[in-house]
């Protein structure tokens, strides 16, 4: 297998952004990781816009991103896995670059969500779901997410202040990062009197649609050892799972598709959830943060909530988790999400994360469930 | 470089599929593919599922493919370059391959148009144009190549029975592809006479939206060498152009998206048009054909209707060209179409196409573009 690394990263505000369009969000990113990379533009030699276009009133993003960024002709095209968009950008880059079709890639993860109506958003969210058997019953990813913790309160005896514990470390982190959309701390009786989502989630345990976009320059081993600081790509997991809740088996007390995902990557990059110093996990909702600690391995079963409240997961533990805020803080842009996950971790593996950087992180991992859990991706990144 | 090939091809029939969902659709492409390689399907290691996603009622529509084709838990993820989609399916799939991530890919075109409406789909169609600039104004797709087929007219005499003698040509050889949409042969005078759709176009010069899926297994030398019938891949040139109208040079009389991507593919195989036996063009209108007759090579500027009218584009001919109908006759499920082009090429290069047969077939090369030219995608195919 050949070898490749990040080497520049730019990233927009993430929030309502009605100053600027999907082309300019794009552009916000993309200069800023040029720069970033302290490399000629015109040596992009393909760019890869990821976005669930149906969020966008733009289709079809990548055709007027690429001419907005001056990319043409060199080759484009969007990739989409839900809100795993951009981590399966990056593991396309990779593939080809190492593979010599292409040399230096922009990954470019983007969302111009706040143009379409709250009621558009959950319609289209919800037929990211099994529009034929589950969608039309009512199935918001909210409710989808709900019914997992549920299962887990029911199954561990994870409590509703667990879950709000989970944002309010977020949002802690999320005050110090001028890319976010909430700044403002929240506390735990904030998050438990916040008006009620989907039993047993509340306002403050969801993230919230946002407009952003975030970019990555990617290049083969030969042209990133020229590079000024590379962040090199360790391991790149990818895993499906049934789109239907019906499909899948076992109690919903954790994501197959993320432990699939995770076994990947931590094969290819030959290290274990022990190794890895900091972590970008997909907080879509409170509960999804506890989950992903024990479906990565930074947690037994059932003792995710546990692990936060040993502040092992905070700035100065074993394994801080979303201290650039998490989705909980910077909104949740679905495209560039994943992308922006990988900004942070590459700024704290150059030890370049300012207030919010974790002493000596080596080894970064990244994580995102596309959708209702039918994608999940895990990144590993190596200073 | 590595190499790679095809190694297996299926397709469902194309039209208004009420009698299948999406899925199904997927389903009746792969099926037959697996059976057509000869494989045991639990060795696909990936699948992606290529498909312009705000077209089907199912969002995200890799999750619900895998899940029903039985693919999870492995890697898939949605490739999305308008009606280039599985041409860049095809393109990637070759990356991730000969960057040995994966060994047996299945590259998965899938189109459901038919559950929208018309006026949802005019719409959607013309925000895969620039939204804030062209779009709003009525640039819908048969308006934008409507434009193409004026300044050809004006600058190369080309006339309107000039574009009816392409439809006639492939509504004759669709007569002979059951898959296609429709299977009755035009006359010119019928075509002159369909009715206005965006003038020069009337209804029988544009394709139709259609429903359908087609579906190619792809694996990397070591594998394909053992299998029955590779068809190997030579060329894959892929290009971008602005989005915009306003942002193209020139009068609108070619397609440079189209010339550069058949450089790219052209060199990489180390061909050129001379060389290639049997073509699939992407003739969305009929002017699109004669335009691609010149971009691709096969006849000077200005000559396209020259080289139809010499009947060298038929069976028989130097360069056979669209002999399955194109998607004039197939109609025109945006995500399947390059991977249906695809199947025809490999069947046409294992001298399977029956009544439609190129006599001694070597090189095909099938070629598509994007929206309107913001993405052009041409794969050459050698036997």
């Amino acid at each position: 297998m050949g070898k490749a690394a990040i080497i520049g990263v730019g990233q927009s505000k993430f929030g309502k952004r009605s100053d600027a369009s999907l082309r300019e969000l794009a552009f916000e990113a993309y200069t800023q990781a040029i720069d970033d990379a302290g490399i000629d533009p015109t040596t992009i030699d393909a760019s890869l816009v990821c976005s669930a276009t149906h969020y966008d009133k733009q289709r079809s993003p990548a055709g007027v991103v690429a001419e907005y960024l001056r990319l043409n002709p060199q080759p484009t095209f969007n990739v989409e896995a839900a809100c795993a968009s951009s981590a399966v950008g990056l593991r396309t880059a990779w593939a080809l670059v190492t593979s010599k079709l292409h040399n230096t890639i922009a990954v470019i993860g983007v969302q111009k969500m706040t143009e379409l109506s709250n009621d558009e958003i959950q319609e289209l969210m919800g037929r990211a779901g099994d529009v034929m058997w589950e969608s039309p019953f009512g199935t918001t990813m909210p409710a989808y997410y709900a019914m997992y913790a549920s299962a887990h309160m029911a199954r561990y005896k994870t409590t509703e202040e667990d879950m709000a514990h989970v944002t309010v470390k977020n949002r802690t982190y999320g005050a110090k990062n001028p890319n976010a959309m909430f700044q403002k701390p929240v506390t735990v009786e904030e998050v438990l009197k916040s008006r009620m989502v989907s039993a047993p989630l509340k306002l403050f345990d969801c993230c919230a649609n946002a407009d952003g976009a975030a970019c990555l320059i990617v290049s083969p081993a030969e042209k990133a050892k020229k590079a000024e600081k590379p962040v090199w790509i360790a391991g790149l997991g990818l895993a499906s799972s049934p789109m239907s809740l019906a499909g899948r088996k076992g109690p919903l007390t954790s994501f197959e598709v993320t432990k699939n995902a995770a076994k990947s990557a931590y094969e290819m990059a030959k290290v274990g959830p022990k190794d890895v110093d900091v972590a970008e996990v997909h907080d879509s909702f409170s509960i999804t943060e506890l989950l992903n600690y024990e479906d990565l391995g930074f947690a037994e079963p059932g003792k995710g909530a546990s692990l936060l409240k040993s502040h092992e997961t905070e700035l100065g533990g074993k394994i801080p988790v979303n201290v650039d805020g998490g989705l909980l803080s910077k909104g949740h842009p679905v495209g560039a999400t994943g992308a922006s996950q990988l900004v942070t971790l590459v700024k704290q593996l150059r030890g370049e994360a300012g207030a919010l950087q974790v002493d000596n992180a080596k080894i970064g991992l990244a994580q995102n469930i596309g959708g209702i859990g039918m994608y999940a991706a895990v990144s590993l990144l190596r200073a």
